[in-house]
């Protein structure tokens, strides 16, 4: 809009009519300006929880010595030693109840392949489909944590902590005891992302995991602050 | 492996010398087993915190009343209303003692092309690199958690709990004051991930954001579970 007015200006003081490489040069920085303007002009957007992007996990626990599962954005890493992960769950679904029975639970990545089984346990409630005939189900160290053979890399933990009456979800607290990964998926010892190939949601939907972009600690390295 | 075992077996019993489907199928079924085996094997791989994949974030507070930040990996949401964000941070951090002096904090998404600046935060110290010159800050609603204005999203929280002594990190829970995002990263109200292009992080390195493959409560409705 500025551009259009800012031409209309050199027209009307007729400096338009001769190639003019300082005018090309305003007409560039005004360009850049407006772009560093929409890139920069903040917008308030309310309380809405967000993270970009968010992980998609399936977690697991028996209920009543029965598998059941449910898919949960809410899961973030939060102590590296010992390794814990904290979720936001619902008191009220089935498998809230089974983490609280037993304190333990797991937490499964579906890769993209899995995307449809995985927003059907995120639709469905364990009240009313058989979420354990889903998948080949298996048990680790704590024995009583279900764990998906069918998902790549499966976590089991035990409930360090929980935080509750705190609004529309809980905080659950786990800590690590043992991670276990499809033999597939795996590069010189290590869990391989581009073979794991993750899945991640955001409020506008699912996203498969990109390319590399740089290594950690590494590629920040030359990175000239002036 | 097993399909040349197979084949041998094959040849010295003399059935491969006819062409015979039969054959062909028994080694496609073998071939379709080990790769399914490979998949479902699973491997014990300890118990180092894992997420596929984590966001990655650059957590902002004041320190002696002058912005700082820190890359932090380990953040989640927690809690969907009041909306509340988990994080796990070294408590030696600079940007953490500035959390607990102010019981503020904010939390800032950096895109694909903030990889080598962000990467750059995380390796060094604001004890000796002066990060409050890295950008332009601002601040919301809160007037002392320091934001970055090259994020396309940021978020400022009020400190709600934090649990310290419990490892190599301290957690830290944040509830939602307010969400800004650049305009230019807004489609029809809502901020759009697809613009904002977050990085992510594996052990392995950054990861860009891939491609939309489904709506959420959506593409699980017509999931044929039999």
């Amino acid at each position: 809009m500025s551009i259009t007015i800012y031409i209309w200006y050199l027209i009307s003081i007729e400096k338009i009519n001769e190639f003019n490489i300082d005018i090309l040069n305003k007409l560039d920085n005004l360009y850049n300006r407006s772009i560093k303007e929409g890139f920069m002009e903040k917008k308030k957007m309310g309380k809405k929880p967000n993270m970009f992007p968010f992980p998609v996990t399936i977690v697991g626990a028996n209920y009543k010595c029965k598998p059941n599962y449910m898919t949960i954005a809410f899961a973030g890493v939060v102590n590296m030693n010992p390794g814990m992960i904290a979720l936001g769950v619902n008191a009220k679904h089935v498998t809230t109840r089974g983490i609280y029975e037993n304190k333990t639970f797991s937490i499964n990545f579906p890769n993209e392949e899995m995307v449809k089984v995985t927003d059907y346990i995120g639709i469905n409630s364990g009240k009313t489909v058989e979420k354990s005939k889903l998948f080949e189900n298996f048990y680790g160290q704590l024995k009583n944590a279900p764990m998906i053979k069918e998902c790549p890399v499966n976590i089991e933990c035990r409930v360090y902590k929980t935080i509750q009456d705190i609004g529309s979800d809980d905080i659950v607290i786990g800590e690590i005891i043992e991670t276990y990964a499809g033999t597939d998926f795996i590069t010189h010892g290590e869990i391989d992302i581009e073979k794991v190939k993750p899945i991640t949601f955001s409020w506008k939907g699912y996203y498969s995991t990109g390319n590399f972009i740089g290594k950690a600690w590494e590629i920040g390295k030359n990175y000239n602050k002036d």
